[in-house]
């Protein structure tokens, strides 16, 4: 018998569309029935989901017309260029206005792709199939897309809501262990800073998160589609609560940047990152020690980086500026008044940033 | 003692903002104050108007931090590569959420420079600061923004509404004849298609307009801003009614990819375009002779090109096909009931469309 799906539906103003969590959802016959209304169709994945995934796909897609788009596999491929050559396949293949842009893959399929939609002929429809944990708890939903810039990450982008988006938690089976254990990193992000019933969750089901099973997977997919939508709901071009979902973020930013971006995944960087703010937290008054305490040997569990990578704070604190004099021009930081309970500071001290760093950092 | 500026506000569900129209604005100081929240200024511009009125319009600027970023001058040059440029200048001035982009120059610079604020980190403010006619009275209001690719016009882009439009009627006097005179015919668009009061009113101010009289410009860019406003407000995404700001566009579209994009101007195929629809529609029964005449004696005297380029109808259809293969899919005209009242027509023959071709190029 087959694990029921999940649907969670997302309501903007003017715009609903629903994430639907199941098992074997990909190759099943009017699987994006709600998402695709025209007959063309353009599938973007990459040389190392394409193989897995592309002809059980096209089996969903019935009569359509449907081209395919291949890029090459990782983060350093995320660029203009890649934008550039998505849009290309859809000129070629002259879709229309009403085509749809399906992406099958990752975090960075689905953000080159949900943007190349974004910008053909001034929007056409994504349907997002992530097959990755962290494209599933995370890219998928809220309409961020874009692309990197030499000078930072994401710098060039769109919001552009799916129509529909898939999570097929079978796909998972595929992740290479350290991907999936970095994926895992983002649904403690969820728990720690914004469902502290789904942190206990998590804290009793961890065997069955590592065994990958089936019902934990779609539970846990679903509650942090959950989580996402409701703040995104809220929320949905940045600025208040949406800033929640950055949790760990500013110092992973810094870890991932200090690191060249090329040894930690990003949800390694956003582990250490959640939990030197978590001891920030604590170190500021906000957090008891206890709670600061199971967070890490939650992440522990989850075989994640338990500490900052090799560095010293200047550097990383230099680090965390410099991302910020791109983009919002203020170092914030989101921090824990308890489990489930997150806030944004944008007033913390250096000092206090540093000290943080320093003893997460000594042998 | 100088001509007062209009101000035409443009209601958008969420955002509302101005375009004032007037002469001698910029330079004027705080001529920005509706529309630059923040300190970072970065001004787009051409090697062409950049001489002309970057320092007049720094001018204006007070003490905000202006960067500056000169584009090469043409429509060739409206590519990726062109809004790669704009980004990179961006990053390189670290301009934050906050920054506000200027796009100082015509349709080219204001499509690019609104392109990339679009996608500057997922959207900064734009202020349209148009120097040519035709973006004067179309290109600046609306929001629609983009680049060229190889396979067609503005296939990559954004709808991305302006934050403020200074339309500085002053900047009109240094337009070559020629540009100038096209940028005439998109204002017989606006009369022909949607308000037959400024079609009379254009038949008596001919003089004014070709002498480029302050009060006359001033006018005329009042009262298309007024109609395309009243347009994008019902309609901001297209589909309906604003499909009727391409009278003679279809027509147009096919006569400038027969000339290779670098013979007629825009404006040039719009007016012979603007012919076109005109006689199409007096010989499907739509409109008067004598209306048709009107339209095709108010060209005349503004100097604009009255039949199509040499080319075989045959060859016109097809690039017709062309064009709306890559876009909507379907071949759509907009006809005249009567003057100033248009319609969107997606059920003409070939062979109608074949025969007014013929006629209008026989010798």
């Amino acid at each position: 018998m087959s694990t029921p799906s999940r649907k969670i539906p997302v309501d903007l103003p003017g715009r609903t569309y629903e994430v639907t969590v199941g098992a074997g959802l990909i190759g099943r016959e009017d699987c994006f029935a709600p998402g695709i209304l025209g007959e063309d169709v353009l599938i973007v994945t990459n040389e190392t989901v394409g193989p897995l995934y592309l002809d059980r796909l096209r089996q969903s897609l019935g009569s359509r017309r449907a081209a395919v788009c291949i890029l090459p596999d990782g983060e350093r491929f995320k660029t203009l260029e890649g934008f550039s050559a998505i849009i290309d396949s859809l000129v070629e293949n002259r879709m229309h206005r009403d085509a749809t842009v399906i992406a099958l893959g990752g975090g960075v399929v689905g953000d080159m792709a949900g943007f190349a939609a974004a910008c053909y002929q001034r929007g056409v429809a994504v349907v997002q199939v992530p097959t990755t944990l962290l494209a599933q708890v995370d890219a998928s939903v809220g309409g961020k897309t874009g692309v990197n810039h030499p000078g930072g990450k994401n710098l060039i982008g769109a919001f552009h809501q799916p129509a529909q988006v898939l999570a097929d938690v079978t796909t998972l089976r595929t992740l290479p262990d350290r991907e999936y254990r970095a994926g895992l990193a983002e649904v403690v992000k969820y728990g720690a800073g914004l469902d502290p019933g789904f942190f206990d969750w998590q804290e009793q089901n961890t065997e069955a998160l590592l065994a990958r099973q089936e019902h934990a997977l779609i539970e846990a997919v679903s509650r942090c589609c959950e989580c996402k939508a409701g703040i995104v709901l809220e929320d949905e071009k940045e600025a208040g609560r949406r800033a929640l979902l950055n949790l760990g973020h500013t110092f992973g930013h810094a870890f991932e940047a200090a690191t060249g971006f090329d040894q930690w995944l990003h949800g390694e960087a956003v582990a250490a990152g959640i939990i030197m703010a978590a001891r920030l937290s604590e170190k500021l008054g906000h957090l008891s020690a206890g709670e600061a305490e199971r967070i890490r040997a939650l992440l522990d569990r989850f075989g994640l980086p338990l500490s900052p990578p090799p560095g010293s704070a200047t550097v990383f604190l230099d680090l965390m500026r410099m991302d910020k004099k791109v983009t919002s021009g203020r170092m914030r930081f989101v921090l824990l008044r308890a489990l489930g309970e997150s806030f944004v500071a944008d007033d913390v001290s250096d000092r206090d940033v540093a000290s943080v760093l320093r003893q997460a950092s000594a042998p």
